[in-house]
């Protein structure tokens, strides 16, 4: 059976009411806004009174560098979740919301998979409580008016040529990257460059994934950077006198979304920027909330430890003033198999070298992990094609670096199969832990992007190519030096290079532009060949797709 | 007080659950999809049950050309229900809902003013249930489609130069309407022209307000003409395999969505084509369930009665199956004097002069809606400044013309202030009718422009430039060539000048493109400078706007 069909038998017979899965934590009807009967946004006055009681302990999820081979980060952050619920614990998970781009590319959702997983997938993958459209309306709300200030005589001066506030879609659409706006004359407009880029990495849905109320909003879209005037001074929303009107639209959006597992263990999925092309994880005020409303709050962190963990641990932590107490690998003996040069048509035999080979890419993970202070666990997502043999030369390898590995099988069994792992993360939570920053808060760009490639990446060194050598100057000059950074690179590799898999050494990665990102508070480098715009495969997942006459979705994934 | 104070003042004290509202015309709850505590869409499956049910009598309401002096036609919708409701009638009514684009600009909402409002009215006027932001997605999905298509090997041989289908965005963007994409080399897809539309001028807009059921959604979709190939044979949805995908994005936007008034009168509110631009009604669905759930269904067609009014009764009463019972015609003596050649600045000085030669407007648009063969009633909107001379003047006018003319002060005083109307609009109702369709549905296209032109406009011929004339030729090869009409025209005009106040004649109407829209079921005839994307003002709206630590929303007007 697909995921929507193990979705759809399910959600008929199980799902309950969304207010009986707040009642079990706590939450009142009163303090819920329903969107239907299965989902419902958090409100501000529950998090008002939720703001007063002490946290709960948080696991973070994280994964190898992804391979077709599959690895299930997902679907293991939901069957966790599940499996402590089952031992008496009361966990709440956090997750990112899908984006629509890459349900109707090649995706699939965000939403887990088989028995582990969020519900209703259906809604969740598509318009959810509509937070991914009100961001949309918010970036083109302001793209418009930026050009509406040029167009009605431009008092602020702003240089067409140096807007860096691009348009968006939750779309994956590679003919909006590049285009020319304003055309038709002068009653159409100040003709200019422009481009697109998908919702997910605005910079708006990362200030979405860091407020923590309206008054916080607020200040940080005022603090947008739309672009430079002619004597190369910032411009920022708050010249534009819009703070308030793109806060307004964002004000729902902000409030986290409440819905459940296939099991009934509560989920806050809200907020979900890309950990390739911006900073991957999911809304401060979810994982705030799930950390009031559980003693146990699971959360992930979108693609490879390199990217999504990192910008977690470097990034929202910081904000979220709360460290971690345990991080979970999320791999498969199918994906280490694949980074050890197996053919993705030969992944169901036995290979015990290649195991060993492709290990280089979780050893290399569990060290970064390790390296911030936090114990590790690693969790194993079973395929039917795994070996005994792989399994135990996997558990070995991993013992040797000082971690556990369990082996999971969520997927087919829901919570009942990870309930080793539970078991596992119940022990690291015991354990002592002493979390140690990855880098200075105070250091420059250039040593804290140097710090990243080599600790993390395990590169030589990060290079600057000509443009970015530009902007870093007009950034220092700015005053905006100290800033984290959020690296844009490909998920697919250690490096910048998505060929190169395993653990790769020695290389560079280049760093080919610098986008300010003021509201979300840290610098954008975009490295390699990324693009903050997907494009849709050869054959799309939407020429699947269907709705029966009685509205019953099919394709979906 | 403003709108948004006398809203906000009376929600918090007066609004009721939607489940209450729905309960007091026969709604179960589990016919209902809650989105909050004040708002729902109506399931298929209570569609299903009313479908079984008699109609109820159907009031249409229209208006003068409007004038920057205010005419108040929604406003007069809801008071005209809220009166029927408090004479023991069971109205229900039945409105478009807003778009974004103006609310931001200048326009103001859609959900009438004062104490005659649909609330809640910053949900409506904001992202409300989500159904503009489906269009959007689905607009833009399908456009990322089409150039995915091409940029995958083009197996359709669709022509990039006779793309038709546009991007769309629920924002006043000018600097969207001309653009150029797909540039950056060969793996950033084929450049191309291409341009955006406001959403509600999409033919998916219009898809959404004429489809009965998902079943008529999906054959509609798949009858959409996204352009040409390179053969010159047009090119559908169906064609490209994605009639599914973009039918699943609307599945849930095609629900009517369910409101109250202030007074708590049920309000459907759903679908919002603007009628300069696009057909200028709500939904099918939305009038065909007020039809249901009321005695009296009361519904509005946007702008002037030359453009709302015309679309519904030639475009929507054939697909309705159900012709109006009684129209009302909005005027305000403001307004009347505005078209009398009085300046904006001027309008409170008694001027009985200017009231008799604006009425020159009034008079031909009764003259228009007489020529159905449907009871016509006048509703004068009152203003402080209108003085007892000018209203018995106007009166008088009318009643030469057959009709009552009736003051209003629904803005100041709710349903109380309509009760006049509503009498006069019972007793509409019991007169006798004989619908009488302008046009034969089996005539072509020039004979039908020609019609609505000279017969409903004043003027003395329509006249197709050389791009229509093209355009013609194609429609008519294709077999299109006995589709109705909807005209794209100015609000401001009976012409296509926006300038021409009151009743001008013997002018001609210029239709300088036609576009097919094969899934809404007609041609759209472009005249005059009238635009699908509008841009915005100098001072827009947005600047005003803010939102409070807790939510509160102030500036939407």
């Amino acid at each position: 059976m697909s995921d929507i069909q193990i979705a759809q038998e399910n959600e008929a017979h199980e799902i309950k009411p969304i207010t009986a899965i707040a009642e079990q934590i706590g939450l009142e009807t009163a303090e819920l806004e329903q969107y239907g009967p299965y989902k419902a946004k958090v409100n501000f006055k529950a998090i008002q009174r939720l703001n007063q009681q002490a946290d709960g302990q948080l696991v973070l999820v994280t994964s190898i560098n992804p391979t077709p081979a599959g690895e299930g980060k997902s679907t293991v952050t939901v069957g966790l979740g599940d499996a402590l619920r089952q031992l008496d614990k009361s966990a709440v998970i956090a997750l990112r919301e899908p984006s629509l781009g890459p349900v109707m590319g090649m995706k699939g959702g965000a939403t887990g998979g088989g028995y582990a997983q969020v519900v209703p997938m259906e809604d969740i993958n598509l318009h959810f409580t509509g937070d991914m459209h009100a961001l949309t309306s918010a970036v083109n709300t302001l793209a418009a008016l930026i050009d509406n200030h040029i167009q009605q005589g431009n008092v602020l001066n702003i240089d067409p040529r140096r807007i860096i506030w691009k348009r968006a879609l939750d779309i994956n659409d590679r003919a909006l990257r590049q285009v020319v706006i304003g055309l038709g004359g002068p009653v159409q407009g100040m003709p200019r460059q422009d481009g697109f880029d998908i919702t997910v990495a605005s910079e708006l849905m990362a200030i979405l994934c860091l407020a923590t109320d309206i008054t916080d909003l607020k200040a940080r879209i005022s603090r947008i950077v739309i672009g430079y005037n002619f004597d190369r001074q910032p411009v920022t929303v708050a010249d534009l006198k819009v703070t308030g009107a793109i806060a307004m639209l964002l004000k729902d959006a902000l409030k986290p979304n409440l819905v459940q597992t296939l099991e009934h263990t509560p989920a806050l999925v809200h907020g979900g920027p890309f950990a390739n092309i911006a900073h991957g994880c999911n809304s401060i005020l979810a994982t705030q909330t799930a950390l009031k409303l559980g003693d146990i709050a699971i959360t992930e962190a979108g693609f490879g430890a390199d990217l999504g963990a990192e910008k977690f641990l470097d990034i929202k932590v910081p904000q979220l003033g709360k460290t971690p107490d345990a991080i979970v690998i999320v791999a498969t003996i199918r994906a280490l198999k694949y980074n050890g040069g197996v053919a993705l048509t030969d992944l169901t035999t036995e290979n015990l070298g290649a195991l060993e080979t492709g290990f280089s890419n979780l050893a290399k993970h569990i060290a970064n992990m390790q390296r911030y202070g936090v114990p590790v666990v690693v969790a194993v997502n079973e395929f039917t094609s795994d070996t005994e043999a792989e399994i135990n030369l996997l558990q070995e390898l991993c013992e040797q670096k000082g971690v556990k590995a369990v082996e999971t099988s969520v997927w087919a069994n829901g919570g009942q199969g990870g309930l080793a792992l539970a078991h596992e993360v119940l022990a690291a939570l015991d354990q002592p832990k002493d979390f140690q920053p990855l880098y200075d808060a105070q250091a420059d760009i250039k040593t804290k992007l140097n710090t990243i490639v080599t600790e993390i990446y395990g590169g030589r060194e990060v290079v600057f190519e000509g443009k970015a050598i530009n902007q870093l100057k007009q950034i220092e000059k700015n005053g905006w030096g100290q800033l984290p950074v959020c690296i844009a690179k490909t998920q697919y590799s250690l490096s910048d290079n998505p060929k190169a898999l395993g653990a790769p050494t020695d290389f560079t990665v280049h760093v080919r532009e610098l986008i300010p990102k003021l509201g979300a508070g840290f610098i954008v480098a975009m490295t390699g060949a990324v693009l903050t715009m997907p494009g849709l495969p050869k054959k799309p997942a939407a020429l699947n797709m269907d709705v029966t006459a009685d509205g019953q979705i099919s394709g979906l994934f």
